[in-house]
């Protein structure tokens, strides 16, 4: 076995648990050649960052660091329609950063080569063949976190006892690969994949800019591997942040769309009691915004809604959707009236909003007015356990897993082991929909087109930390889209930066948590993200204002 | 109090039941003139059909039965804004014929003429001040069923503990109102709002076309009232068949919407369990295509996603919208595998079959094959009492409220007084949405892209027997658009039409309960609908259908 880099221990289950948990890894690393093995001496020692060491550890030629750093999505699946890369080089290349991320994050639950390497020759030959292309993602490598099924591969649900060979594959799986996506692994998630730090047999994920920051959850895996490289388009869900909390994390894109506006058949089997009032949404995670483009026009020129009635058939026209207005009304929220988002964050946002007050003909910028979230908190909490945990004990009682620290947090507001029954779900499901009712009148009384705002209560936390969800739940409970993105910034050095003098004033528990959590910590090199969102089934808008707001944000 | 015709009585409850229920009945009659009364003789002794009576009274002005007899509400509006009526005179017609339509069939709950008229005189000032109209129902009578609030007017969820005074319109009432419709009464609907026989404390709604048979329900004295011509265009709900099932009993056109598709917000304050799996949906009941088109596009035309944020943006084309192929497929259900429908019905599908085979250039016509309805049956009168009927009980316990029998028959299904807990709730969503794939599987691998099919067992069926609702909840469970219309039919004298030699096979239990009822009843008279259905969110689509299949199904 292969060694890894590890910050902090993962807490042990029973002995039969950690049986089960070492035969995985066994699997796991039997598969990865001794060659593509880094040295001891740096998985030992690690440099706090680690986003370099693929591209140093000479383990890659220079057209695999060529390939893997310098293109997108987009300009990948060109050069290998034009034939610049065959699309086997190309897999190739994003497989071996691959394993080298994943024995510097553990971002990995599966690694997959010769499969990746079949398929892309089978692509390169019918282009050969054909002169075309089988589609738009010919040869493109994409990344899919570890609980949306591959036929032939592993997928679980955050407890080991849901582990299980799949024999098909899931929708949105089935879409790309007839798209032309090359699948070669699975990603990382957290336990019961609800909450910020993704944790699985194989490891706890770091944080590729600073190993002791969280990579964030529960798509935590997907954005340390593309942080690293080791993907260019990865596949997330999202139901209180698990998109766009690690993409922010990670300092890359990620997008949660409205529900039910993108494939997820099949990728929660047997049912998520949560979605009964809060519905998980899916999208991508990668480096540019016309990747992201790419990605949601790949699959909604599939027609998936004929094969998922659930899907609401609104076509996609993305980054080209006209604008309502000459003048874009952007609202930025500093702050959600809760929680004062640590200082990059504030600093980010004053940015961004003296950036766009330099193109007065192109915005009209707004600051938005805080709407009711310490309610909204409390009702999506209970909303996320309607069984009261009781489903959580149980996966974990069956193989002995020990309940992680994140896991205990955030089903302490469940009132443990009490079922809401009928009544209290359709309670929660009424109070949803005024608390809905009243937030789209306060967004119409702000009368702005879309909203910037923080993506997390400051940028990726330490490990064990990700208590707050404020920024992304908030979100998912209203259903509106939401996009984080990257920003020109990073956290600096401990103590280098601390709360302005307007923003001392404590708004509630969480808020002076937030403010020791900060104290205490050391967040350097953490990027800096910031969300924009728009109003529920507004998607295409949301991407026509990102198009807008791209030179002026200097969005990649 | 004025005398009203009865043909079957309502069972009584608590002596305190029977006491408030006398007074709201004392409330609604000591608001009509006697000169409204029909003759005592005609009440005790009414006709079997009663439609031509409101034309024959001697009440209605020769204007007033041409206002409310010779125009659907695209041609009144149309009159009302060139003036040929005002709309004083046109809300006098209609509220008189709808306190006649009261007395024969019992269909209203309310009946508020003098805020009618006062409403309508301020439109025609509006008209001659402005030389405009307020909207495109300006002056149009609007007849609301009783859960749907309108500020000032009494509202119940079909229990009497639940019926209040609403102090503001619910949104679509708002929207309407703003639109010019003018409201002057509210219509009867079942106990709890959940059958096939409306009957609330003012009496038991009767077929105008037959009074021994049942007007349908849930929205069964819009139904009633619309085929008396006391009103032109109706709000109904449906949950299960509620506007469906009503409208072709009584022969009118009625529509249900894909859920989210038309406002609802305020119709069902505190919620209804049977949302958790299956949402109600909501459309206009009418006389004519272009009816169900305006009421619909009027409702668009107001953007009620804004204020509403469940509600899908797809923008509304309607009758206009552009279909698939020079050729429009449309299946054909003889039956659904479960229920052979009675001998009108087959007739009416065999004569569409037959006209739509006549235009080959226009029309490929197929033969459906029938999918699981014995399932999807089993699984919707589970969702629709996940809680075991406990709230229903309660609700009758707090008044005294007597359980009516058909109360009892939907109930017996759920196992009485147990709640399905979340497990429960969330195991039938599961089921719902693995049963939606595999439907719409088999809707495609039928190549169809309307389906034409039976809207209920039979045409309108007597008191107290609307037990089968498969043909239209089928696609509440499925969640896809229907449209039920008239057809030329009417059935026939007693003994005249029989179950044909293709059709004698029993499909099951109840397909030999249904042709017993079919034996021994009276169904002269009743009206004969079709359904004609299409996808999920495929409304604007469907309408776009029928407005092709007009002139071969010789559609009003």
């Amino acid at each position: 076995m292969a060694p890894f880099v590890e910050v902090l221990a993962v807490p042990t289950g029973t002995p039969e648990f950690e049986t089960l948990k070492q035969s995985i890894l066994d699997e796991f690393w039997a598969g990865v050649p001794e060659s593509l093995y880094l040295p001891e001496s740096l998985i030992k020692n690690p440099p706090k960052d680690v986003t370099a060491v693929s591209r140093e550890c000479g383990l890659l030629t220079p057209e695999e660091i060529d390939i893997t750093e310098n293109y997108d999505a987009v300009a990948l699946a060109e050069a290998i329609a034009t034939k610049k890369f065959t699309a086997v080089t190309v897999a190739q290349a994003f497989s071996k950063r691959a394993i080298i991320a994943h024995q510097l994050t553990s971002c990995l639950v599966e690694w997959f080569p010769e499969e990746a390497l079949a398929r892309a020759k089978e692509l390169d030959d019918y282009l050969e063949r054909t002169g075309k292309t089988v589609g738009p993602l010919h040869g493109v490598p994409l990344s899919v976190k570890e609980h949306m099924p591959i036929a032939g591969h592993y997928s679980a649900l955050g407890f080991l006892d849901t582990r299980h060979k799949d024999d098909h594959d899931c929708h949105m799986v089935s879409i790309f690969r007839a798209a032309g996506a090359v699948f070669y692994v699975k990603t990382n998630q957290p336990q019961g994949i609800m909450h910020l730090e993704s944790v699985a047999p194989l490891g706890r994920v770091l944080n590729p800019y600073n190993i002791n920051l969280s990579s964030g959850g529960s798509t935590g895996g997907e954005a340390a591997l593309l942080a690293m490289r080791g993907s260019i388009l990865g596949i997330g869900t999202d139901i209180g942040g698990s998109i766009r909390g690690p993409a922010a994390f990670c300092g890359i894109y990620g997008f949660k769309s409205t529900s039910y506006y993108l494939p997820q058949k099949e990728f929660l089997t047997g049912g998520f009691a949560a979605e009964l009032n809060v519905l998980c949404s899916t999208g991508p995670m990668c480096h540019t915004l016309r990747d992201m483009d790419l990605f949601v026009s790949t699959l909604k020129a599939a027609n998936p809604h004929l094969e998922d009635p659930c899907l609401i058939p609104i076509p996609w026209t993305g980054t080209t959707t006209p604008l309502p207005s000459p003048k874009l009304k952007v609202g930025i929220l500093f702050h959600d009236g809760q929680i004062v988002p640590q200082p990059p964050i504030i600093k980010a946002l004053e940015w961004a909003k003296s950036q766009l007050s330099g193109f007065p003909d192109l915005f009209e910028v707004k600051e938005f007015v805080p709407f009711r979230t310490a309610e909204l908190m409390q009702n999506i909490r209970k909303a996320y356990w309607p069984d009261g945990g009781k489903a959580v004990k149980a996966h974990l009682a069956t193989t002995g897993e020990p309940m992680l620290p994140l896991t205990q947090w955030i089903l302490k507001d469940a009132e443990s082991d009490t079922d809401a029954g009928t009544d209290g779900v359709l309670a929660m499901r009424v109070a949803r929909d005024l608390y809905r009712q009243a937030f789209v009148a306060h967004w119409n009384s702000q009368d702005i087109d879309v909203l910037l705002c923080p993506a997390f209560v400051g940028p990726a936390c330490e490990h064990e930390t990700a208590f707050y969800w404020n920024y992304t739940a908030f979100w998912n409970y209203v259903d509106y889209p939401g996009v984080v993105f990257p920003t020109p910034f990073k956290a600096g050095k401990k103590g280098e930066e601390d709360y302005k003098e307007e923003y001392q004033e404590v708004l509630s528990q969480e808020d002076k948590h937030v403010r020791e959590l900060w104290q205490k910590g050391d967040f350097e090199g953490a990027p800096v993200d910031l969300q924009l969102v728009g109003r529920k089934y507004y998607d295409n808008q949301l991407f026509g204002a990102l198009e807008k707001l791209k030179g002026a944000l200097q969005l990649p």
